[in-house]
């Protein structure tokens, strides 16, 4: 893996970040691919598939929760041509939200070098 | 994606939960890429990078869980050249343990065309 794509992956998982915790339903809709393939499992639900429900839940997230501040630790990439995947830990701070959410984070890179996401699976680490 | 491939991975992400129900070490062992690059989120756990501390947590769980019964309902997979993910539900009947895990399950394709797993994250879906 060349570090400059490994700093790429990371990059956009940032990304993810920063907008979940702008709760910016723009910058949001313009990481995901728009496909129906893309999966999303937030902390205790059932998978959504497909960006159309998938965009109905950060819709629904972005409108009815409280602030949230992620600090993400431990991220780290693996590349196969043009997959990605993160794991990480999300640090959240935000009142009855606050702790430790273990991440899948899943990434498709297009012809033009950019990398979009495509999956997400957060769920708590207990104790 | 061919019938053929998606049959495959399907057949893959199978293999992984009888594995799982029979307790078995060695057919969990040779159904994973040994490898640093595959991680393994338990629910409630953190993650584990590697296939050295992953196997460590089969052995712990294989000796020291009750009996469980998987019910794989939901299965979708996509495949991106070679490389695959599977959402799921896992079913699972078993005491204390009894409920709904989401899963979702990556694989990686060898040249010799059959599928090994990568990535596994489970999380109890609540309510």
């Amino acid at each position: 893996m060349l570090a400059a794509d490994v700093e790429a992956v990371l990059e956009a998982n940032q990304a993810f970040y920063d907008a979940f915790e702008a709760r910016d339903i723009d910058a949001m809709s313009e990481l995901w691919e728009h496909s129906d393939r893309v999966i999303c499992t937030h902390p205790g639900w059932s998978p959504l598939r497909g960006w159309g429900a998938i965009a109905g839940s950060w819709f629904g997230l972005f409108g009815n929760t409280e602030h949230l501040q992620f600090i993400v630790t431990n991220a780290r990439a693996e590349i196969d041509r043009d997959i990605a995947w993160v794991v990480c830990d999300e640090n959240i701070l935000g009142g009855a939200s606050s702790g430790t959410v273990a991440a899948l984070n899943l990434f498709s890179r297009r012809p033009g070098g950019r990398w979009f996401m495509i999956g997400h699976h957060g769920s708590p680490i207990v104790g």
